[in-house]
């Protein structure tokens, strides 16, 4: 079988046996993957990550202990928790300390023709959500995650910083939840997927507004958004911190304190809710995938991810 | 009458008249007021500060509108709020955009003999609290506002850092509050006064515990404090930031995202709880003053509040 590894900021293609599948999991065959900023930050290396990369897929069950498996399309979420610590036994596998985490954290990922994953992993994709809209359910329910963090009142109106892939499904979430969502960011083309549906949308020009909003989500992924959305929060407002950066950055707490601002981290999520909003079909993905490339032309795949303007690039295999 | 200044670094005594008392002000006399490091970091000059300071204090009514404040003992509220404004119609003067604060921001402070500030502000203290414990009414307010913005589990131990005069005021709000509380600090001769209420103590050494408080209190008043209580807070758990930094500080953010922290910033509190709290006698704040110095000792005051292992010194009058 060929599958993806990365390696000194290259990807590569390489030939490589069908992985061993170990007790109480499954061996899944991908159809389709989709390329997260996540994974041009492990080719640029960031955790010194070397090997296959790829956490957002689609696959088909090849083998399991639990037959009803065989044969199913399948999503899985990412953390392989150890399923015993008091983490695990809460039910919160995905703060596991001794986790594995698909195509980051000692698991090879999902750009390859072959994987293992836990059988409680899966999660069955109904038969009306295409493959290529499934393939959004891990970063869809990183974006769900935030609701399942705090309640915002349906009163509130949310500004949204950045029109990256996980900002704008951060703002179709929570557009279809009911709230008034503002979006900021760079690209009028991107911004205007959420634009249909009815998110209003505010190209970033020098001058932000000041102090208006009670709830603000950075996902700029970029140093500089912290501090925007500490310009941008009211007094006693919340701040959704969805950017993972590499490094420190040089922060002002004194605001976050002067005006008792709360800063909330927030990273993976459920599946359930993502699944469920796929179904609906009231969150639109279709319109942020830019391009589909065969898993062999990773390489060029990960260049066009990489380009400006490019939104989800997927893989296909088979 | 005498009155405290602040200009260039020096703490002076200068000459001046009674204030002038406006519509619905009272004039009110001195009894005794405490230095806060926020009062030590004016004469620093932090916020270009110039005047008189001193916001935590203990006065006698001399005039007022409604005459029933006259002669009574007072404690008032330090943030002077416009009273019409939508944050101040929602009770939330504390953050009202145009407030001016007591011996902070545009109204001069109670360092002086004399003193005017709005009848809304008071508060009477009750009988049996002495003049030198009411004047920790406003610190310790403002340790009650954490328990007012977040709910902790009576089952949670809470970890403070800090055993400076907050932090202290802090791990006792908390502790009598029923939590069991767990308090870092450099000098056991500070941290001790918490232990009698039966807080556990800890000098700080080079390993602090990693990832194992649901809740962590910065009351360092450093710049390093947040990130060690980053290292300290389990995944999910929550981060109260109680020290006003100056300057930007180096943040790595990412174990904010990763592990779903949330920080939340605290300032100032409700007079109410504080008040109740001092005439329960459950509070030991006798034990945080080492030293009272007349006002017109003013300068020798704040350098002796300025010595390490100091805590409260205060400034009677008359």
């Amino acid at each position: 079988m060929i599958a993806v590894s990365i390696a000194n900021g290259q990807v590569e293609i390489k030939r490589t046996g069908i992985p061993k599948r170990p007790v109480r999991f499954a061996l899944i065959r991908l159809i389709a993957g989709g390329i997260c900023n996540t994974d041009l930050e492990l080719q640029a290396g960031y955790f010194g990550f070397a090997g296959t990369p790829g956490h957002e897929f689609v696959c088909e069950v090849v083998q399991a202990d639990n037959k009803k498996w065989i044969g199913k399309r399948v999503v899985g979420e990412i953390n392989l928790a150890c399923g015993k610590c008091a983490w695990c036994q809460q039910g919160w596998g995905r703060h596991c300390p001794s986790r594995r985490v698909l195509g980051i954290v000692k698991h090879p990922g999902a750009f390859r023709e072959f994987l293992t994953l836990p059988e409680a992993n899966l999660h069955e994709v109904p038969r009306h959500i295409p493959t290529e809209e499934a393939v959004f359910v891990e970063p869809l329910a990183a974006a769900c995650e935030i609701l399942d963090q705090i309640q915002i009142p349906k009163s509130a109106v949310v500004a949204v910083l950045g029109d990256g892939k996980l900002g704008l499904l951060i703002g179709q979430v929570l557009r279809v939840r009911g709230l008034v969502v503002h979006q900021y960011g760079r690209h009028k083309a991107k911004l205007r997927v959420g634009q249909r549906l009815g998110i209003h949308i505010q190209v970033v020009h020098r001058n932000l507004p000041s102090a208006v909003y009670d709830y603000v989500v950075d996902a700029t992924g970029s140093s500089g958004g912290l501090q925007q959305a500490l310009r941008m929060v009211r007094p006693r407002g919340t701040i959704v911190l969805k950017s993972t950066l590499h490094g420190p950055v040089e922060i002002d707490t004194a605001p976050i304190i002067v005006n008792e601002v709360s800063l909330v981290g927030s990273r993976c999520g459920r599946f359930e809710p993502a699944i469920e909003l796929l179904k609906s079909k009231r969150i639109d993905v279709a319109s942020l995938i830019s391009d589909q490339c065969p898993l062999a032309d990773a390489a060029r795949a990960f260049q066009r991810a990489a380009e400006p303007g490019v939104l989800k690039v997927l893989l296909r295999a088979g």
